[in-house]
């Protein structure tokens, strides 16, 4: 069986693997207040190009989300997203379990777009309507689209003009800084919104995201945020530890080479598919693709590799998801593209 | 200055008034644990027709629609409603304060139908997702509109197919029964739906609502969450003691009576301003109305008129809002009338 | 039967209700933005002697607790409170379940202290741990008792030491500031805490409180926090109509008239249980008395008076909680002690 | 440096580890839907000789206690715990956030007892109060005490007496079952509650606890509850492959091994410390202990070893917390020793 099933079906890439294991025995105080964790820490503020500003180890994608998110609002206010955004659709209403409303607007590619927030603030009107506070996107979105420079600049601006938090989900940033639609560095990013996440679980650690909170109202007590919601590890410089090892390097660090692996291997699948005459359901250039498949081919397919049977289309196809990682090998491609050949 | 502003905006109904009053003196238990309160939830029994349910008496609607959903849904189940729903839209967040998901869909008319919660399930996929639980409506909509029989039956066929609950949001009950469109009665009402309350605030009382919990999985503990939720009265007779005068006579009782009042003084103000040649938003036939004037012309009427300025309606024009109440006076409405055909 | 239950058996003092019914028919604008409203805030400001507060009509007790803290507090923060005190036990959870921790200390007389407050400070360490940051006291206490000018600065005082709020529930704040122990005035209050209500359920209203934020960070979005949690009326000129009338007349007004009364009464039940030989659990020197009867007895006066059954003492004998009201007539109480005469 | 700070500040064991690094490379499900997570839950049922449960993998203790708390309560239920329970003093109000009321007790050393139970049944009235629906009890606690089980059978007698469930927060159960005072089995106490976890984090692995839930009212929709509050991993097969190799060999594994290492470490230490004449903070037996020095001497002790700052004992002593972990050496204790015979 090969898979495509996601960014996260394997371990750790072979060097964040081997820091853990040299680090092990080594003893550190506890809950990310270790060396590991405030040297990655600084890693990753020299990489931004930003001082000022504090960096979290977090667990995990969702914790970073509903977190940060809470830290930022208060009880009346609340956060403008994608509807295929992955706090509104993934996150089993957990940032609503935390007592704040999402505002879901219909996304163009899966993207927010300053129109979509002036919409949202049609909504608005006094003491019986919430306070739309914080925009939410994913960069790379969870359709695999990326944001151009100017849409991020568009976004930026519209949420200064209202007052409102820009927050980037970076489960999936790798990917979408090293495409080839993203004509800006992470420095430009940490320029332009409040606060976001480097994603660690969907390429290449073990577990573990690194927030970056750029305006310090969304600091408030950060850290009590994170125990109080389940988010604080005993262990927190696994996470340090990690990162230490993605970023070693700066930008030519592991982190950015899976992720440009990832983005070629899911490359290299869509241009073979589309020469064997296929399309696909939204205009991904990044590691998740979405090709249409006849359902036939798909409970073929499903045979020899494992990928998300994404939907329906039409009445006898169906849009598939395929997900490449940094353990994709070149071999998997091609197997892929072999099997599809001979439908 | 004449009011169109809402139907809240003057005190009780003599009637009520007077019921409170002659009550004054007498010493009861609190917590709605009095004999006024019985009697009313017992006269509610009668008149929907069903004993086999609990009736509590509510501060307000608000109150009534988050105690409600808090008791229906577990954390992990969420409410379907119209967008344009008093839930997601004028509550300020309160469902989500008290942790769960509304999910919110673009209705025909104010009005939300089995193919929206269709479109809601497809959203739903896994442990990553909440579950749709409760389809909540207003009747009438916020809109104005009124379901008919055959919309309702098909809604509630609709949440049996899929285990959820059907919650009717009746702050405007009386406005929707006494309606030309509604084909059906309290007692059929009481037949196709899990939960509905009768708005006593928007018709007649100087505050208050009946809740009717017709599906026991809703009434576990009931009353706890009232308390839990501040919407527990120390003299909680009040509500009961206003409904008993509201519903006095049943069919034949003030609350039918102003309802009927209120549609028939927005039935004139409507029919007049057609003539006038002017038109309306949305379809409303009951005691909301929606017309389109020019924007001088509002800024004129509202030196003498108090109404909501609602919204832009294309360059020069806007969208009013009128109501009629129990205490709308016909020479109010001929007033207005002659108001405007003065542009 | 004769009413010794609570302070809200009966409806309104005759000039509130009378309030009501001279207003019944005007038109205002809905959710307390209204004249009536707006006045008697401004009665309330004069009569504490601050004009640098702001002051809202309440619904009720229960809400004004569980917004004001909820207002006040971040997640991570929480309050300390009397293990007795309303909060802790007579509110079903509702500070928990809007988010937030209350620390309970074993009070003495039902009165927090300096030192419980340091005491609870020793279990905060860091960010494992919540941080108090509100005192909640009830005055008069859930027990009757008073605290003194004396207590009052002590507690603020060391609430300013720990950059705490100091918060008071004055659903019986009447019944306080005209008992004898009160060696203060209600402008002394305002200058010593950090909001307060005065309650008007409890001493002669139909409904409602009016609570005082002295503490501008109290304040931010304080209405949203209200509709939010089910607080806000849509007739809300019903709480300031009545206000209007409870002060009217300032010191002289009939809410210090009728609390006056009902500590009058008290005493006279106390001193003739007293004098004939029982005694009492507790200090309480205001309009709530526990008396301490033998049980038979307490199973006979059950029969013509109504009050309640607090709890046992020893094998055969049980406190009773007896209150007096602003209806409370002298003959009620010549008639209790005429019948415990006979035991 | 040498480190008695807690059992947590080093990485896992060698033998976790191994299993981590040979399975790094497989692909599998996410989510802990893969066969490592489901042979680890087989692994477990198969240890405590119960198959009627479900087994979780968990990311951590906190995260543990809060989603099965809120999985057990409805929101008018509450649970009572010690006050010195990790859940009170140390989640930084973790289930208030979540909802949920604690009902802190006064315990003896450290832990929960049927008559503790019974005094907060005491506050229960009606309505008005939350109702006590599970009692939490950690093993061992966190002073390090053990219940036996007498004490435990009592607790699940007066739980059942009430309706109400048991649950086990067992962070350090290994150190507890591998005590002196246990005298029961793992098995023993899947016989006794209704809920509890094995703790991993604490007892050699890198990360994570699996709970066990053996009453199916606690397990409705866990999964969900998991993802809504911050506990589910991608990578979630994490978990499970450090349980396989926790529990290799059941009562014979390395979860046992260490588990009785710990206590023997904090045998040598507490019974070389008596020898030196001093005394200690309260009964702990097992791999916790509260050793009290005068002031001078922790401040000296703190250049070589570190430890936790417990708290002050009288004017010129301290309580000093020592742990000993998988990873504590005979050589550190003696050196501990040696260091305190110079004083």
């Amino acid at each position: 069986m090969i898979y495509f099933r996601s960014d996260y079906s394997q371990g750790a890439h072979p060097k964040v693997l081997d820091a853990l294991i040299k680090t092990n025995e080594e003893h550190t105080d506890g809950y990310a207040l270790d060396p590991h964790s405030e040297h990655a820490a600084q890693m990753i503020k020299d990489l931004i190009g930003r001082q000022d500003c504090e960096v979290y180890m977090m667990v995990g994608g969702t914790p970073t989300n509903i977190i940060t998110i809470a830290s930022a609002l208060k009880p009346w206010e609340a956060v403008v997203a994608p509807r295929t955004g992955h706090i509104y659709r993934h996150e089993c209403g957990g940032v609503e379990a935390s007592g704040h409303k999402i505002i879901p607007m219909n996304p163009i590619n899966g993207k927010l777009t300053p129109a979509l927030i002036e919409e949202a603030w049609l909504e608005y009107e006094d003491d019986h309507t919430v306070i739309p506070k914080m925009a939410y996107i994913s960069n790379t979105t969870e359709l695999g689209t990326v944001y151009t420079k100017a849409e991020l600049e568009a976004l930026s601006k519209c949420c200064k003009n209202h007052d409102m938090y820009l927050y980037m989900d970076g489960a999936r940033l790798g990917a979408a800084l090293t495409s080839d639609e993203a004509d800006y560095t992470i420095k430009d990013i940490a320029q332009l919104v409040d606060a976001f996440y480097i994603g660690g679980t969907k390429n290449g650690a073990l577990l573990g995201e690194a927030v970056i909170i750029l305006n310090e109202e969304i600091n408030d007590h950060y850290r009590w945020m994170i125990k109080q919601n389940c988010g604080m590890l005993a262990k927190g410089r696994l996470i340090g530890v990690q990162f230490e090892a993605l970023l070693d390097g700066g930008e030519n660090s592991i982190f950015f080479e899976m992720a440009a692996h990832e983005n070629k291997m899911a490359k290299k699948l869509r241009e073979g598919i589309t020469a064997l005459g296929y399309s696909f359901s939204g205009t991904s250039t990044t590691n998740q693709i979405f090709p249409i498949f006849p359902t036939t081919m798909v409970r073929e397919l499903e045979k020899d590799f494992f990928f998300y049977d994404w939907e329906g289309y039409g009445d006898d196809q169906r849009v598939i998801r395929l997900v490449t990682s940094w353990g994709t090998k070149e071999s998997d491609v091609d197997a892929f593209l072999e099997a599809i050949k001979k439908f």
